[in-house]
């Protein structure tokens, strides 16, 4: 426990407020708009489109549930999420947004999902409209507890935000459902979701009420998982095998939903990216409140699995778009990833857990990665197209015609069938306040350099003030009017380890690196000025993974960078970077919303002639130019004119 | 017409003799005990299983037929087909291995397939045996034509080979059946097969029997050919939408199967790659015999689209898995491509057509790359096991764990559930005598050198000695009797174009090179000498292509060599080949048969601990050490144990 609480936290940074903004003034009303089939909008060509066509149809089917719509559920099981989700970040944004006409709404979509939900606390619209005898009867396709776990989140968010008590009852009541059927006594359900989720939001619903066998029962799932494999191939044939809820879904692979064996025994993150970490992220969140060693040993080794031998530089996880799958270590393609945007969000959570058990920089380094690069990447700047696949080497003729890679779009898209990750995004950013500080003892961590004015309940504030991530020089000021001694431990960056300048109080000083963290005692009002080093660095990776050698990477501060065809004549691929000559850095300010962008001298291969043969003997003399390769950074690619982008150079 | 009609060409060259050998050995035997289903196999775990057991059943499908046995058709509707050309294979065999146990089997399956055949000629078991209503009604996927054509090839094969009349009685029965069932004419069908292969099997059919109908239905075929796009759609829909023979087959694109527009306005070779050389097979036959200006500018097109945009540096082609289809110019992945055995046979057979057309080293150029390189690597050194797919870079543990990658073995099958691959190499291997001259008027082409003893009806001989491919001394020794003048063209390969040596009875020469060939006029006993430039070559790719780029291939004389895990500390992508030393060659006579092997300077990266991180810092101390790589012939590829196999290195 803390005996710093926070009381809140008010984002100041400029470049997050725009996001922020951007959420509430577009991406809640286009996605409000798109769940009432009232946007003109086009659903993605793409391989996750699994035939759904315009309409998302979400809040029809809740009505539908009510009672005060007739008709069939439309859309896939887990549909109801796409509100659960749009209602958590909503919840979020009164925190800085006071906003009585969207409150209006969702006050009225409270009362809706009430009246949908059962009377014994169920809620799934695709089975209380059209299959209601089936009723947890296909856990591992049905995502039920999948789906009452979103609304659990959102539930607790919206209290917590508004006071609103229906929203948690209605959580409470959901979670008393699942409690009654699932377990290992009798009548219940030996068994567990297809899809991680609840485990994490009974987690978050105990906090609020602090109710321990929510927490009890998230740890049954936890434990139970895996340790009889044959479930779901049980429970399918009971509930007749063809009848698949997602077609052919009954056929993947166990690994597919960690569910091959017990999590005790899982070496290695295997199987949907976005259950991995949704599954680790409810392990973390459990051994916090639990010191369950298995699970916190089971987290340690996903962890370092996932961020030292299966994450792209980027922070995008999932090689594959075949099961939007993890595949195998140091496997990492540039062109065939999946990358989705809900992985790295998803991996967020993650870190943000494993930050509440230790105090690590590690965990905030890959935190900052994914909001930075990975989890950003996912949205548009206009807050109206999404990414669901993010690719770190894209070439729109290769998506067209290569059918290996046509899982990568090249621009963003309106909307999904399957629609997760746009309001997964959203929440993120509309709580990112959330993932500025993490509290222990009488630990203040700041390992976040997104400005911010922060109260605590003792009377503590500390104000960030900073130009981050384009500019390093970061300023402390706290207040500590009652004189109440704390320690506050600031993250030293990994990018920036080799070179930090700290003032304290007008005078530098020397401080030791403790796993990534310095830590200085606070009694007093105090200032506090970190220097980051915010240099242009040439990244390679290991060569253990296959498809970046010979290749680099760039990085300044945080952000990761991107050649991009509409600033460099193509092919990309022709280029190579001279690393002898300084990067130029630039902030352009009319450019993506405001970028620092980065210039590296470069070769450039002359491109061959279309009538010069497909092989030829050597030459050592195929013209060259020197030239200049223009970076933007990742997140931002893809808002302008389509082409090829590449993050992985050619040196 | 060519003055110099051949009487009989026997293969005298070590490297194919053995190869001949093996086939009428092993592959023969090994294959006829697979399609009885005696062979003890099992298929190969890939995605062309297609759901195939380790039953061929290609034997009692034709029993059924004839009403020797009861039972249902079991395999693809094209089963027939491993037959057909199984038997060509034993046809050409007869022509240097005299076999009397093996020809009792090809005269009694002769008989065997008479009894098959309906009285008006049809023969398809599948659709004689299970589905006699839907003859010629669903041709998109049915392989009719297909199945018919392959008939057609053997039956002329066996009829040439053993004079067996009743062989070539079934095909004009066949022809004439397809004859009077397809045309622009009332009541027929105005459709094409979904498979090309009639079209060329109508012009052997031609060749031996002079009638022209089958060369005027032939040509019928070609240009009919997706002038009516919607051909297949319609038929599909009066057959019943649902009723697919191949699952799924009616969502191809139409230009998969070449049927999108008509052939005359196909710019570039798309689809199914083998259908795609099969329809250019035919068409070059085609445009020989009737001088059809469009189809020749077809050929001509497509043979450019592949040769200098699509093709590998071993001659694969088809650079998806999806579909076995081509992609676009210069997409070249060298670890998920397709690069099909039987693509790669049926560019041997295109290419053979076009040097009848013309004269153009090009084609032989291309036929010898096939014939030592994408073809040959189809099948193991001890010809029992097979490729379907033929990589340029392939790691185990990618095949295994990545699902963009299941389709690459790294390992020879005993056998496909679709079987075309084992017997189309078969059948080019027992025929390559006749794929090494081509005659036109008073010319005599030398194109391809397997050494060999060639006789002419008109009393010439031409004996060619050599020890191709591992030296590049060639030796004519030409006998003319009767003092007959004619040319004599040999090929000049491009990779020897630049050092070439050629000694006519005794004293050197220089000769022009007209468009890959030199000429000389012949008109008494002659021997010539010529000397191919033997160095090994470091070869680069059109920086077209992305995927080559920093990389470089090692050729020597015709083969392209590969790099294997099995005699080189993998992992592979951490060698980068020193062009600057030279390179040892040694032939080795124990190793993979007796190959000739290359030797690299090169320079290998230590690699990276498990520990150190995943991304880091460029470092330009990385340790790497001096060492050599050792290269083996690519066809000779994954004869021992299994590894990484890679052909572009890093430079």
């Amino acid at each position: 426990m803390s005996i710093n609480i926070l009381k809140r936290v008010k984002v100041t940074s400029k470049f997050w407020e725009k996001y922020r903004k951007l959420v509430v003034k577009e991406v809640l009303p286009y996605q409000w708009k798109v769940m009432n089939d009232e946007a003109d909008i086009s659903i993605a060509e793409d391989p996750q489109n699994n035939g759904q066509d315009k309409n998302s149809h979400a809040i029809a089917n809740l009505k539908i549930a009510a009672g005060k719509m007739t008709g069939h559920h439309y859309g896939f099981p887990f549909q109801d999420t796409d509100v659960y989700k749009w209602l958590e970040a909503a919840a979020y944004s009164f925190s800085y947004k006071n906003n009585p006409d969207l409150k209006k709404i969702t006050d009225s979509l409270v009362d809706l999902i009430e009246e949908a939900q059962d009377e014994d606390g169920y809620l799934s619209t695709f089975f209380q409209i059209d299959a209601p005898e089936r009723k947890f009867k296909r856990l591992q396709q049905s995502h039920e507890l999948y789906t009452m776990g979103h609304y659990i989140e959102a539930g607790v968010a919206y209290y917590e935000s508004t006071g609103n008590k229906k929203a948690l009852t209605i959580a409470t009541k959901m979670a008393d459902c699942i409690n009654k059927n699932f377990g290992l006594g009798e009548g219940k359900i030996p068994g567990y979701d297809g899809h991680p989720e609840i485990e994490l939001a009974l987690v978050r619903l105990y906090e609020v009420t602090q109710d321990s066998k929510y927490l009890k029962l998230s740890r049954y799932f936890l434990k139970q998982r895996g340790t009889n494999p044959e479930f779901f191939d049980k429970q399918i044939e009971s509930d007749g095998i063809e009848r698949d809820i997602i077609n052919n879904m009954r056929d993947f692979p166990r690994e597919y939903y960690q569910a091959a064996e017990p999590i005790k025994d899982q070496k290695t993150a295997d199987g949907h990216a976005v259950r991995v970490v949704y599954l680790c992220t409810g392990m973390a969140y459990v051994a916090r409140y639990t010191g369950d060693k298995e699970l916190l040993d089971a987290c340690n080794r996903l962890w370092n699995d996932i961020v030292k031998r299966r994450m792209y530089i980027t922070g995008g996880i999932g090689s594959t778009t075949t099961g939007e799958s993890f595949t195998y270590d140091y496997d990492l393609p540039n062109d065939t990833i999946y990358g989705e945007t809900c992985a790295s969000v998803g991996m967020a959570f993650f870190a943000k857990q494993m930050l509440n058990i230790k105090a690590k920089g590690e965990y905030a380094d890959i935190l900052e990665k994914e909001l930075f690069n990975g989890a950003l990447s996912g949205m548009s700047l206009d807050g109206k197209h999404f990414f669901y696949v993010n690719p770190l080497e894209a070439d729109p003729e290769a998506s067209r015609k290569n059918p290996g890679k046509s899982h990568v779009l090249t621009h963003r898209a309106d909307w999904f069938g399957c629609a997760c990750c746009p309001a997964n995004l959203a929440r993120l950013i509309t709580s990112i306040d959330k993932y500025i500080y993490t509290l222990d003892g009488d630990t203040i961590l700041s390992h976040q350099f997104i400005a911010n004015r922060a109260e605590f309940e003792n009377g503590i504030s500390i104000v960030q003030n900073n130009n981050y991530p384009w500019d390093g020089d970061i300023h402390y000021v706290i207040k500590d009017p009652k004189n109440i001694s704390f320690r506050l431990g600031i993250r030293i960056p990994s990018w920036s380890k080799n070179n930090i300048n700290i003032v304290l109080n007008g005078k530098k000083v020397i401080l030791e690196v403790e796993d990534g963290f310095v830590y200085l005692d606070i009694e007093k009002d105090t200032q506090i000025d970190v220097d980051l080093d915010m240099s242009v660095k040439f990244m390679q990776s290991s060569n253990r993974v296959s498809q970046n050698i010979n290749k680099l990477a760039v990085q300044r501060g945080p952000i990761i960078y991107a050649a991009e065809e509409v600033d460099n004549d193509g092919p990309l691929w022709n280029f190579q970077i001279e690393t002898k000559a300084s990067p130029v850095c630039k902030y352009e300010d009319q450019l993506l919303s405001g970028v620092e962008t980065i210039s590296v001298k470069a070769i450039k291969l002359k491109i061959d002639s279309v009538d010069s043969p497909l092989y030829r003997e050597l030459d050592c003399d195929t013209k060259k130019m020197e030239t200049l390769l223009k970076l933007v950074p990742y997140y931002s690619w893809a808002n302008r004119a389509e082409g090829q982008m590449m993050v992985w150079i050619n040196r």
